[in-house]
């Protein structure tokens, strides 16, 4: 098992010893931490890796996130750009190859706190769109930072929806040119990362306009900075979009685009290709635009989101035993904030969902991937599975149950289709701690939710509502069915993933009760749902309640222990709440000590306090 | 009725036309939106003051907050100290008075953006806890600014649990003095406003011992800068505790004391006196110390927590009339967001919260500064309102229903002891309209939940938990209960507001809309309350949902009048997204060219993005 003594931050003189009252925390060891740690990893070749892999960044100081706190939005950009810069040096002497599993580690040494992550973006889109020419063309490019790049679709007046983009390529046979345009003030690209200060070239989402017929939404790369010395090529008219909450290291820009030409290779070939002649040949759907975005995203839920929260879960719940507050009893002294059961009720759920959609994206990583390799081998199967698609298979269920050949579901909604009890059987708190109850009642929720709205929708359209308007008088009731329906999949899937423990009793003891906890934490939040229809009687969800409440003190005694099995560095936690050894105090006081309010001087005492305690003495 | 021209903000060419997709909406006014300004403002007059003091201190450039985004945590200090000294200044010219409306309605326009404002709490704390003679002596010194004072209560390891804060200031009889000393690192007075950076005095909140007993928290004034130069005074560590979310113009400081020395007169007696002997008299109750805390809260609320939720409902709607996505037909161009019925979920209810918070504060504050005024002259009967006393007042409630002698409870919970239905006898959408019909309905969930509460704690005591356990163990049931009281307090706090305006037929029909959407939103979120014991039937809650989801488009229509009639100037909003014209795309192109990212070069480019495109292609 690693020793503890790596986690330590180093060169402070407290943190050589842990405080006593985390260590404690530790003594009584219900599991194997370890353990679970290789479990989250995927295996202990996974563990070791990434230790090995955050010690190199670790002790590199030039990658370091020590000051982050006390920079300006500057500072910050030029920091993880000089992050970037190393790990790039240290990859290419190490020999790490763009999307290996170290460069993955490395990241997460760094909290993601690097520039230049867009380039993983433009080559996830150029691997989706582009031709098997173009990725070899364009992919060593990007590789070899020979140009550095961007994913330029949002605009200044339109998001997600990509149809309302407005920026426009329009196709000249004569030079066997596309002239790119942003024809508005609203169609100026805005948020593509390392646009604003960084990015050599842009995959610019527009309009495609050739032989005068508007084709919807295609890919072009267009060089946008000079490679000679940076500056914006001619027609373009790129910068900084200023600052934003939380994102200072990343130079988010806006673009525009004055009759800009590109050549005609430089339109994306997979799904769509404009001949010499100004010709359109469609070779796949439309949505096939959004898959690289829709992959980026889950890509966020797994290196993003997710290490976000378990970071989260780590720094409140140390914290929460070091710091105390209030007598439990009169004579005692102050008790731990983290024994106080409104303290646990705020933290423990929220620990239980980092664990459930840890579990969760990594599944969905797996099936999005494989979906993926599929789609860009032109099998379009699993497209429909990546949209709203719940109401079409409540209604394709329906259906096929009132017909005699019964048509299979897609695996996430078989449920469906299954058969559901009218009122939950379970007696007593303790019955509420089957994960086969729980998942029953999440699906029967989420089917009764489905159905509910779907019926609402036909409702309004039989009384006249046109398809449309039934719709967007809908949608609130459309989005609690996907809410239950996900609580429902991200419910089942953490039971099953318990059910892989079985040779692990102890780690699938603890993790069982974290996702007790989840299942029935979303069951009491949405008891309403449950009691609608008198699936749960009032004095069952008094029964949840008190299975839920009798959770809190059983995960209390494993809280830290499940907090560590995260195994995030100190160096990458960058916290003072949150450090390994719970030296929380002497760091907090330590650190302030460092900020530029404390080092810069004070100008303003001169210029107004001084005067102001002057001119009224002055007076007097 | 006021121009609305007055709103929109000087100097940019094109806020010299309301961008028409805002200005439609003004069109169809369905209530007189300056009359509502003026309720809101509590008259016609304020409204005209207020004003009046905006028109000053916007023409005042020094006051501005035009750059404050782009401004590190230094220059937003010493700007909010600039911004106070030029108001204070304007103050004196004009002959504001502190505590004024002026100084509100000046605070107000600057957005809160301002130093120097624990001041407040001070003086607050002095007439609270100070003798006539303390109060003569500080409070005119702290009114000229001859001193700049603070409130050091919260220490590195302590909050608002006073009983164990750990700085002492111990009496030494031979010396009339107190000595007053942080004994530990945790001690370390910690996020007190203005003392980072400002203060010369500090009210600091410590342990008494005299005569080597320990006399529990009491409030001592300290000199802690000196007045000739602002360097700390001997036996004082002091200094700023570094960068916070949201709080950077204000020096929020840390304190350590080395056995300070300060006068026996220094020590506020209006409610505890040390004699010059040693001995200690205590005039009033030991509680009488969260009082100044606690009015500071109910301030905040009012000045504060309701106006940035006011702000940020008139940004988010402003911006969702502007913004366009998706098409709700094929055929139409896409539609404004605030048309899509999830985005008014979104929003709708949180404006309908900012007018319930509005008038609930408005009456709050008139409670609390009553009950002030009374504590102050020695009469402590209000004090247990202020205090955790749902389940004492249940408690009672049974206890009088018990016995034949009935005693009265304090209004906020006389609904404990009201007639209550089992069985809500809404038999349609339309009935749940009706403001007697929720405020019951929302009586009746909050008097199950303090009784449900009540109860289990004394089954955990009668099957053998000691009394702080099982209170422990009920906490989050106890919370659950606090919360249904508060919303009933504050949906029967919103229809008696409406009761007000019947000689205002068309402000009464759309706040009552709005008071309407906030009960049932209120209901339909915690609809398992409303479920659990049958008072509420599925049908019925899905008659609840019918009736919130047609309240959504009649609030539409006057959406943007009901955000106008909050009257911020653009200069105090200090939004893109938000301004009265609805010129945001405009606004946040220019605005972003003002960004330091943009106009201080990228020395970044040297040093590290020209190397790594050079490398690679001299490999190549």
């Amino acid at each position: 098992m690693g020793s503890p003594v790596h986690r330590v931050s180093l060169g402070d003189t407290w943190s050589r010893q842990v405080n006593p009252d985390i260590e404690r925390e530790r003594n009584i060891q219900s599991f194997n931490v370890e353990r679970l740690t290789n479990i989250l990893d995927g295996r202990a070749e996974n563990t070791a890796l990434r230790r090995k892999v955050e010690s190199i960044i670790h002790s590199d100081p030039k990658c370091s996130l020590k000051d982050n706190y006390f920079m300006t939005q500057n500072e910050c950009y030029e920091a993880a750009i000089q992050r970037k810069f190393h790990i790039q040096t240290i990859a290419k002497c190490l020999g790490w190859s763009e999307n290996s599993p170290e460069f993955f580690y490395a990241y997460r040494a760094v909290s993601g706190e690097v520039a230049l992550t867009i380039h993983s973006i433009f080559l996830q889109a150029l691997r989706s769109l582009g031709s098997e020419e173009q990725i070899a063309k364009w992919a060593p490019l990007c590789n070899n930072f020979q140009i550095i790049t961007t994913y330029a679709q949002t605009e200044l007046g339109h998001g997600t929806y990509l149809q309302g983009l407005e920026t426009e390529a329009t196709y000249d046979a004569a030079t066997q040119e596309f002239v790119v345009h942003s024809p508005t003030m609203t169609a100026t690209k805005w948020w593509p990362g390392d646009l604003g200060r960084s990015a050599t070239h842009a995959l610019v989402q527009a309009q495609l306009i050739c032989s005068g017929a508007r084709q919807g939404m295609h890919a072009f790369i267009v060089p946008i900075r000079s490679l000679e010395d940076h500056t914006p090529l001619p027609g373009i008219t790129v910068g900084d979009i200023g600052p934003k909450m939380g994102f200072d290291c990343t130079d988010h820009g806006f673009l525009r685009l004055d009759h800009v030409r590109i050549p005609r290779d430089n339109m994306l070939s997979r799904f769509a290709q404009v001949l010499p002649d100004g010709t359109y040949l469609k070779l796949g759907k439309l949505q096939i635009n959004y898959l690289s975005m829709v992959i980026t995203r889950v890509n966020l839920l797994w290196g993003e989101v997710t290490p976000i929260l378990q970071k989260a879960c780590v720094i409140a719940i140390r914290y929460s035993v070091i710091r105390r507050q209030s007598c439990l009893r009169p004579s005692d002294p102050e008790a731990k904030v983290l024994d106080h059961q409104t303290q646990q009720q705020k933290l423990f759920p929220q620990l239980a969902t980092a664990y459930a959609f840890h579990f969760l994206t990594s599944n969905l990583l797996e099936f999005f991937h494989s979906s993926y390799d599929a789609i860009l081998n032109k099998d379009f199967s699993l497209l429909p599975e990546m949209a709203g698609f719940l109401e079409k298979n409540y209604l394709q269920a329906q259906a096929s149950q009132d017909s005699t050949s019964q048509r299979s579901l897609p695996q996430s909604v078989a449920y469906l289709t299954a058969a559901d009890l009218a009122k939950c059987p379970a007696q007593k708190a303790a019955d509420f701690l089957h994960p086969q109850l729980y998942t029953k009642a999440w699906a029967h929720v989420a089917a009764r939710l489905i159905k509910d709205s779907a019926h609402h929708l036909q409702t309004l359209m039989q009384s006249g509502a046109d398809r449309y308007e039934a719709w967007n008088q809908t949608t609130v009731m459309h989005i609690q069915a996907a809410k239950a329906h996900c609580h429902y999949v991200s419910v089942k899937n953490f039971t099953e993933t318990l059910d892989k423990l079985e040779n692990e009793p102890a780690i699938q003891q603890v993790l069982k009760r974290l996702c007790d906890l989840y299942a029935l934490h979303g069951i009491l939040t949405n008891s309403g749902d449950f009691l609608h229809d008198g699936f749960l009687s009032g004095a069952q969800v008094d029964a949840v309640r008190t299975a839920y409440l009798d959770l809190l003190p059983l995960i209390r005694k494993d809280a830290i222990l499940l907090t560590d099995a995260f195994d995030f560095m100190d160096q990458s936690l960058n916290s003072a709440l949150g450090c390994y050894d719970g030296n929380v105090y002497e760091r907090l006081f330590e650190w302030a000590q460092r900020s530029p309010t404390n080092t810069q001087g004070n100008p303003a005492y001169e210029k107004y306090l001084r005067p102001l305690l002057q001119s009224s003495r002055a007076k007097l």
